[in-house]
């Protein structure tokens, strides 16, 4: 295992503005958009080595390495994945990580200034889909001079960007890999995803989405949230093994209405630092991308752009995550065979369910290398 | 199939009074206990065809039949279970039906009158366990005049009720039936468990648990909780047959933060409807009841117990069931056997998650009327 990639630090540009606002799928116009992203390792002279990191609903563009001041043992989200000697090995690849249009870590969305009212957005911010993130980071490759990518790659809500860059701009990416995604939420990802926005909406505090500046955040809402996401991020059997019904700080129950097993413990710690670090609209905007994106629904379109290109596409999943499951990943993968593209598809065994895509499993990281590996191979990036 | 039991009213009884009020578990003391109860089919003159039917989380004493000026198109809760040739055939059976302690039914609770204050409990009633609510149910089996049963059963915390009785009074209980129960609660089922209790805590208008005759109820966080619990109540193969991904009343999606998708539209209406009909302070007690119950916890006990009487035990579970599945009823089972126990298992084949121990699946219901007839037929209740 090499060092790491060592100190980065965000950037931030704006790829809309004045005469060249954003013009949404829904048709809604956002006038300036801001990005914020960082980059790892060096664009080739060919520019044939960009790799773009589509980052998942919580994510943001601070992929890798760590920020001046912060702790070098706390890096970016996705740092074991990305470095020199790793899976995305910043010798070879010029890797790009963005924060995704609607965030909350420095691109714009609901908690930006409206230029028309010099006020936060709030749920003004007009509603966004998959494709709308991919517009912006494609215009993010355009300031960077970067017109095609090796690679796509992304777990989750950033497979899901992945999958839509490559059926909508045929011949921009090489290979796609999409990790713990899904080519549409079911039902009960739906019903999970009303939960907690209904937590968010129904908090006081939320404020129809005005909450910003008056000194209250809908906290107690967003914490529910993420306590309700992190039960459908880890497996059953992680969180046996992990917490079992063990009392926290102690032998025996209290029995009482107050936090006692250590589950419930670590369900608050992660829904309070949670709301310290994230935007509740935010949530909400992103969530409902999710429950909406249905890249599938014209399938002889999509057969028809995909002839248009030539991307490769690895599809993974877990077999412990039972929020996208094997089945989404299968179903994903067919269609996309269906739609006659170049699809490998692997069940990785993980037993840290969705969150597998963040961990460092051998036969994952080896799949990811490999396939990159032939990605390289196949533009000559290496040569 | 028959016509049913027809017409039936809830009863009501005071089993703890005065000089004999209700010790608990914990020491604490109930000074006056009333429980409302249903009875279907005759006590015969041996008082040997007693059935005690054992509701869960959200159940009441209204099993079977309809009461007065209500529509006989919308029966007790068990009714396809109860009646003249049903499995619990009336016909045979005296079948006996209490909401349980803590409940909102009739039975004290924490919305009841605090007799030392004149005043609704609130979160000022002692919490509770399983074995609190079968000394209860007991007291009430005494005031008719039954000093043994024929069988308990019940569904989910219904199943955890008829264990800890035939757990705690050897040689009462000639079968216990659980379905769709558990010996204890996962780390995953604790968790859900959790976010349903802080909703109600967090939502402003539960007021501390005080918010009796405030005009205002936690209808939000119980809605929010029934929502949750309802998610883990179907199967995810049930929400995809049922809701899949279909706008509510349109073809195609309105795009925007309100209910727009129908499985949204069904969580909603379900929390809503709860929420008229159900206290959220019940919810938490026995919510509470459930995590804390772990029966096995000093398996020699248990083993010492069991000997001193001879219940057979039935357990089904459901294949489609992920809130108890079959791994939950697999345990139960084999700690049962382990502690010399008689135990019969089986997986029952049905699609609709935990709430299948609601429906008249056929393999189920035979499953339970053989399993009654064994025991009608070994306690001669038929000569």
């Amino acid at each position: 295992m090499s060092d790491g990639i060592g100190l980065v630090e965000t950037k931030r540009v704006v790829v809309f503005e004045g005469e060249d606002p954003l013009t949404l799928e829904s048709g809604a116009v956002v006038k300036e958009v801001e990005v914020a992203y960082e980059t790892y390792g060096e664009l080739n002279e060919e520019r044939s080595n960009a790799v773009f990191i589509c980052h998942a609903l919580s994510g943001d563009a601070h992929a890798a390495g760590h920020h001046k001041g912060d702790d070098p043992q706390r890096p970016g989200w996705w740092d074991n994945l990305i470095g020199p000697g790793r899976p995305l090995d910043t010798d070879r690849f010029f890797v790009i990580c963005a924060n995704v249009l609607g965030g909350c870590k420095g691109t714009t969305g609901p908690a930006s200034i409206d230029p028309d009212t010099g006020k936060p957005y709030g749920l003004r911010f007009p509603l966004i889909q998959v494709r709308d993130l991919v517009t912006v980071h494609r215009a993010l490759l355009r300031e960077l001079g970067i017109s095609r990518l090796l690679a796509a790659i992304g777990g989750s809500l950033g497979g899901m960007q992945a999958l839509q860059w490559s059926i909508d701009h045929p011949g921009e990416i090489d290979g796609a890999l999409m990790v713990a995604a899904s080519a549409r939420l079911s039902a009960q990802n739906i019903a999970f995803s009303a939960v907690a926005r209904e937590a968010i909406m129904h908090d006081p505090d939320f404020a129809g989405g005005d909450y910003y500046g008056t000194g209250k955040r809908p906290g107690r809402g967003l914490g529910l949230a993420r306590m309700i996401g992190h039960i459908t991020y880890l497996s059953e059997e992680s969180m046996r093994e992990k917490f079992g019904r063990r009392i926290q700080d102690a032998e025996l129950p209290r029995y009482g209405f107050d936090v006692d097993f250590q589950v419930e413990s670590y369900l608050h710690y992660q829904g309070q630092s949670f709301v310290e670090r994230f935007d509740a609209n935010t949530y909400l905007y992103l969530g409902r991308v999710m429950d909406y994106f249905d890249p599938f629904s014209d399938p002889v379109k999509v057969q028809r752009q995909l002839a248009r290109g030539d991307t490769g596409f690895l599809v993974l999943s877990f077999d412990s995550d039972w929020r996208f499951s094997t089945d989404h990943a299968r179903d994903l993968a067919a269609e996309l065979r269906h739609a006659g593209a170049s699809v490998t598809f692997r069940e990785i065994s993980s037993p840290h369910g969705h969150d597998s895509f963040l961990f460092p499993t051998p036969d994952y990281h080896q799949t990811v290398a490999g396939y990159m590996d032939r990605l390289a191979s196949a533009a000559g990036v290496d040569d």
